[in-house]
């Protein structure tokens, strides 16, 4: 138990919503440490905020409780949930947000029933990040057990990162994630590129880009140059050396490259 | 007294006042536990302020100070100010910021005049955050009196939210406030409505828009559909489930909704 | 030793990466208070974020660590490096960004060598925020020695602010930042008008625009008006009363400004 609570919302830094959740926090517990993730997922994409979650969780100390609210669905009958590993607790809707903690599977999952833990017996029904989500993961922070906030569930929602193809001494993959400077993140992983591919020549192509080498840091290459590295989520990155690799390639989420070895 | 400083500021987020006045903050009172509400008020919008304001500060614990510096006067005569209440602290400028505060009756004003609190005995003209305020308020959260801020006035400016017009069987509102996701925040509160309209047939209508019902949630009509609910911060809200009511009606702040019954 | 790191970074608000180096850094240091100064800085700007830093530091406490991660260069050969001064530790790339500190003299500084520090042994080569300058701002908020850190080192990597030209009865200068509010901050310090200048007639011209008097602050000229004025960040700084100078005389960085006295 260290009090630590990431946070992880679309909520936008402008409304207010993010202080007001941390206000309900400190009031449960004075003292919990409180360390924003992203407030600026963009507004109900899940995907995206699965992605940065599974980049940032494993880098906090044993104990934290992650808090996650990225919600396109409250209010409907798709239920909140508490996770717990041997790590981390996990604060959140099902709605496949934890996808990454499932695939690692050792967890177990308790739907949020417990309404003593509410802000208010009678929670909004368009803010349950200040109203459940905020409160349980006060309490969680304190220690309270995962048994003590509802029923154990299975079942639970799972959302589906594209895969990469695998064809015939080709690899299939796509931009999954778009970053601050450009970088072009794919769903391509070094253990498939390494399994697949490993030392044999290779040629990348993505847009009218071709690549046939690998490279381990942006200044690699010249200055304005493409290059294809191993990005620090640990994916096959696309990066222009001090540019955007999404402006020199126009590319967008989606976009397609393909590796024949 | 918890320690805990909450800040809504028209800052942003890049060129570093907001980090400098928790610097300022820390070197005074170094168990202080500051919150951001907001630093995203668009600057010198004063009325954005307040509603931000009066939508997160009842959500922190009993102790609280809430720092708020929303600033166009600065440097001009207007007062620098400390409010009491039975639960929380306010600071910030006298120019209305903290009107639902005096609504709300049962509190104490003081300007702040003592120079000894400043972060230097000449402060800047243009940054009050820094010398003045940011100052204060860790004095405050430390346990400091108001009465040693300085002297107790009266006459505190005060800004007016456009009330609700009500006419025979009609009330029209506008929208005060649009969210990150489109939501349409109105001027109209539950209290008004259950009292005119309660449980009376009724149409409500903002542009081309007609709507007979009000809703719970976003999830009671479908996806892309407009719909009425009273939202989180206890206002009728016009917002479309997982899409904007901004773009969807082409709303602006100011624009008007008619609730005939 | 206060246990307090400021951050100051490139990374933007969305992609976690803030996040990641904050649980970092409480993985090692538990007791550490974290304050972001700005994650905004245009990517890669270093002059920026040399400017922001400039203007923060000094009002943080003694013993706070300042942690600034904006690198172009990583992954390349240029140095990590520490910096001890009789108040302050500051960690980051040896790209310039310290400058000021090195302006001021009186300081000590070593290149980051000891892996023992890092997040791993294996550091990625693109994040160097999280897998190395975050671990070592938290040992040395710990109160490490700053030799545990590495060796010694000499010709520190300087950038060069501009320097305003100085002619016969003539200052010019430049516009070397602009804030959210449109306030031009120029080249021009206090001490140089001061000495120049005194109080003899001057004009200063802007664009179209000319300016015979200082103002003390915006209210000291009507709303919508050009004012020159001492701002915060200790330069000559014009602004428009509850407007923006940037969009009055069309600025951008850069624009030059001259003083004939």
């Amino acid at each position: 138990m260290s009090g630590l609570i990431s946070i992880i919302t679309d909520f936008g830094e402008r409304d207010g919503w993010v202080g007001t959740m941390k206000g309900v926090i400190l009031g449960i517990n004075p003292g919990a440490k409180l360390v924003d993730i992203s407030h600026q997922i963009t507004p109900g994409d899940v995907r995206e905020a699965c992605l940065v979650l599974q980049a940032s969780f494993p880098f906090f100390p044993k104990g934290t409780v992650h808090l996650c609210v990225v919600d396109p669905g409250v209010g409907s009958a798709r239920r909140a949930i508490a996770v717990e590993t041997s790590h981390y607790k996990f604060v959140g809707p099902d709605n496949g947000l934890f996808t990454p903690i499932y695939q690692r599977g050792d967890f177990q999952a308790v739907e949020i029933t417990n309404r003593e833990l509410f802000y208010s017996p009678h929670p909004s029904f368009t803010f349950h990040g200040r109203d459940i989500f905020a409160p349980v993961a006060a309490h969680l922070s304190q220690g309270l057990a995962l048994k003590e906030v509802g029923p154990r569930i299975g079942d639970l929602v799972r959302i589906e990162l594209p895969s990469p193809g695998v064809g015939p001494r080709e690899i299939t993959g796509e931009v999954i994630y778009i970053d601050r400077f450009g970088n072009l993140i794919t769903n391509i992983a070094k253990e498939l590129f390494d399994r697949k591919v490993g030392s044999s020549p290779f040629k990348l192509r993505i847009g009218r880009a071709i690549l046939k080498t690998l490279s381990r840091s942006y200044a690699d290459v010249p200055r304005g140059k493409l290059l294809a590295h191993w990005g620090s989520w640990g994916y096959l990155e696309l990066s222009v050396n001090q540019g955007s690799a999404q402006r020199f390639l126009s590319a967008t989420k989606g976009t397609k490259l393909t590796i024949n070895y």
